[in-house]
């Protein structure tokens, strides 16, 4: 990190700083330039180091200067990474779509929807077993039931499924059924859930948090790397702003940036950013304007019998329409989406 | 508006309420249904009423049934607005595009880059001649020489041009010279601005302030058209949220909002959203999968010269890229962009 | 809930929403107004059913007319909660203290600390025995060993002792240690966690999650009290906004919002807001001036070599500068704070 | 500015922004430390050149080594400003307590509650003349008629008064009347009327727009300053947040942040960032604690009758109620508030 001093700072506050940086264990450079001075330190550093020779005197402020992630930059992995889960590839420049319902109620529903996205184009199977809810009174899932219901499903359609961990304890049971983990918005610095889904190895889906910065987003990649995972893909699905207009406020901007400081791929979830199934094949298109390798759609035929998110789901039809515009919008950008031989 | 009573509201409570809405010059009607009780409030009331209300004994909370705008709501004009400026058309379902410079800081730079913007599809000249800076002892714009400049730009391109205008004060001699007349972030709610721009009755660009919701920059539209104005077209340009890896959050998400709510045209800025030109593309193909009616992009040829934003401007071969890919784009959503005749 | 219909809806509309309503299986209740018409439902409700109706056609707008939650509400609970811990008491109308260090480093630490504490009028400790970090290259906690060293802490200083459980894994051995349970604000929606602490019974310190809303906030409450647990005390900690100028935002307005809604106690953590230790008085200061039930203070005697957050922990000597203040601030409201008979 | 290379930035990267630097007309300064290079770039650089750079190959981020703010800093003015207006005394080390009705909606009306901020312990009057209103529809103030009221209320009172301008237009006339000149939250960035407001000299209450970071403001003082006032008052009213159970989020964090960086008095303003009588106090109360200069309040005798705002007025019972509980509160800070020798 660099230590940069006040224009007015003395050199009695300077040699002060260098003392305590060595005391910390660091090793202190000083630099010295028209009207400034700065202090080069260099050991590994943690961030509460820095806002501590923040707050001493003659300091103007203090700069971190690498990242704090690794694994999930492009300075170790440059290339893109690409994540295979049946015939889908993350990362690969096209568009992967995943839709399903919010969640497994019933066989006979998850089925029946499941065989409407596989023929629609969808490439992988959504479905939630574990549900997270605000409120301790709505339906929480059907917990293993439903992954048996959506592994009868992936048999039965061939797209591998992806379906939420909500805590530590039931990650192996989710990881026996499922081809990726998703974790879920408010599950994102749950860093216990992080560290026991890296250590299976198996693919991840990391849903940015409501309230994340991208900063905060590649950290919770980073465990998830660190404990064993190679295969995450992050999801965008909406931040929380004041705009209250949209359930929540979709942010393409993190497309592109995250594109920039990291070799993960990422997808956007246009159901849980509009709320509303009107808007969202426009948040879908936005998302794809914006760069994203991938969709994740709420889809229901029935939405008004919903157990869960009824309003976001697209009926089946407009999810062939989605799929219709999308694949107009793709090509314009060079690029596939979902199965192209299907309908 | 509605008046909800808490359940455990008294009949005492309820009949103080009445008395009160009479005295407040409005007329209530009780409704009751199983366990609860509501006054319906007729007359016309302002926001503050109802806050009073709600701070009385034995209301739950208490509702707004009315839109405040009018005249920029659907309920008053269900079609699409279109709003001319040159061959351009604002809300006709096709996609308008306006570039050219943040500022205009000469002649020569100026006409080099309107030709650039007209020869590659551009259909609006875009150019600061009175700019709002955070600082004192930044550039603060050409003022009267630069709307001359900008009407010989005009003459030389056949563009129609849009620029701002910071104050009632200056509102006369922008009219004078511009085809559309701008309201910028900072003044989204600069109510004397308004009603002066207003007045003159040419066409409006208003930009949604940065912390502004959907209602409050539909009020402003309000305040414009209640002053005069016929045409008006809003912009999003990007809120502010805790996300700090872009300029500002692009909020795609207000794009379907107010085609729900309003006639009037949308159109985005991704040069101030993005902030950083990698990343205007990705914004701007957002904004056209979200469904705007137009696009507003900064565009220079030494963006390191200029004189403000030259870091989010597009050079004019990114500019031509944009078009190209933004054109596929549009016609897989049935729609075109700029004009279509050149390159 | 209520239905409100447009001014212009139609009887049809109107009747097509009645069926509706009995197909999902409540009762609708039409009422009628000059120029308006509104459905009252009643039935037991769920949110998606309201956001389903409110995209039906005819339909202006759809209100909750009840509370999510229950327990945790003034509706059931009319009197403040109080809550006792050792000689603390949450909610009698005074300002109970709690401090101590971020982590619980060494035993040698966390004793020296805690006689700081307790002699200078705290009257619950604090300390993390598991940590959730940001990185996962930070320090993680002691884990058990760190618990058994504030059950040491506690039997010399006679001080009751909060710490955070992590995950329902070690929500058990936590609660064998510790006198109160606290949810970081990392986990104010991890629901598997909070039924497990609401199984085990014991007092629990909910923090506000970085942007959760009131509303979400008490159904995480409602969360644990539909569990088990009967004493919830809510902590705010700041929220996460645009304002870059201190660590969170702290948002003293939730304390008056929430004393309306709910009867479970308050109280403010000035060390994360502030996350400087030169603003977490004024920080303090400006709680309890807003009604706080108490504050939670890290302090720290050797803050250059905690292994956490050490910029924003208070010396002994500024926690006796801060008690000392607000005591007389107290006063002034009539007011207790901490131990009375101490320094 | 520091540009912070990439650590595996080559050596031709490096040469190419040495060239770039000085083409820009300022001086590189190469420095090396151990697996890191920087370079210092001295001369006067405007915020986009950063930017700028920042997109250039090889640099891993740009950082601004100087405040962009002068005149408002602590750099140039190390001790506080002290602003005297009447007996009130900005910054002097106590609390001015500014109160009045939030519209001068008559002469009797502001007489009246003039006289009941004058004997209950207010020092400065407030009262808007000319009304910034979300609706074109709501009452937009008197002008100038309400200009003459306020003087004739300062008359009776002896107190001072400050009142808003709304334009660069009005600058002059309100200045006429007008002790204290206040720019309104949504006028914060409208650089005309700031200019305007500094040329006329006289002391300015500044308040805080709805979403400006701290520097924002601060280059608004800026505004101010270089163009003539010597007076500057900055107010914090509320910021705009995802919070929804108060009218704005109270940002009391910037007190002791805007105490480091800058020597100009700060004070709140609880009646708008509460919006509801029943939580003024506290708010007020807070704003003390967090270390505030001075509060305005919005006080109304009739609150159910008032054009603007009546929810969030206090009665003049409450008002002294503020005063009683807010002198004790001082007291315990060193501090007092109002005029000491009334009631």
């Amino acid at each position: 990190m660099l230590v940069i001093m006040e224009p007015e700072a003395t050199e009695a506050q300077v040699r002060r700083l260098e003392d305590r940086i060595r005391e910390m264990g660091y090793e202190p450079h000083v630099m010295e330039w028209p009207n400034q001075k700065a202090i080069s330190v260099t050991g590994n550093q943690g961030s509460g180091d820095r806002v501590y020779l923040e707050g001493m005197q003659g300091v103007f402020k203090v700069i971190p200067i690498t990242r704090p992630y690794k694994l999930a930059s492009r300075e170790v992995h440059p290339e893109n990474s690409i994540i295979q889960l049946g015939e889908a590839r993350f990362g690969d420049g096209n568009v992967v779509m995943i839709a399903g319902p919010c969640a497994v109620e019933s066989e006979e529903q998850t089925l029946r929807i499941a065989e409407e996205v596989q023929k629609r184009g969808g490439q992988v199977l959504r479905g939630g077993a574990y549900k997270p809810r605000t409120s301790p009174y709505s339906f929480q899932g059907l917990g293993e039931k439903g992954l048996e219901i959506l592994a009868k499903a992936r048999e039965k359609t061939g797209l591998p499924f992806v379906t939420e961990a909500l805590d530590s304890g039931s990650v192996d049971v989710v990881a026996n059924y499922a081809d990726m983990i998703q974790i879920g918005t408010r599950n994102m610095q749950n860093f216990i859930l992080l560290k026991a889904v890296g250590r299976v190895g198996k693919p991840v889906l990391l849903k940015r948090g409501m309230s994340a910065t991208m900063t905060e987003t590649l950290m919770s990649a980073e465990y998830l790397l660190s404990n064993g995972s190679r295969e995450v893909v992050i999801c965008e699905r909406g931040i929380r702003t004041f705009a209250n207009h949209a359930r929540n406020t979709l942010d393409i901007s993190i497309i592109p940036a995250l594109k920039q400081e990291s070799h993960l791929p990422v997808i956007i979830d246009p159901s849980h950013s509009s709320g509303q199934h009107y808007s969202v094949i426009p948040h879908a298109l936005a998302g794809i304007g914006a760069g994203a390798d991938g969709l994740i759609v709420d889809v229901h035929d029935r939405p008004e019998e919903a157990l869960c998110d009824g309003p976001q789901a697209l009926l089946p039809e407009e999810f062939s329409q989605l799929m219709y515009i999308a694949r107009g919008v793709c090509a314009a950008m060079g690029k596939t989406i979902g199965f192209p031989q299907v309908r």
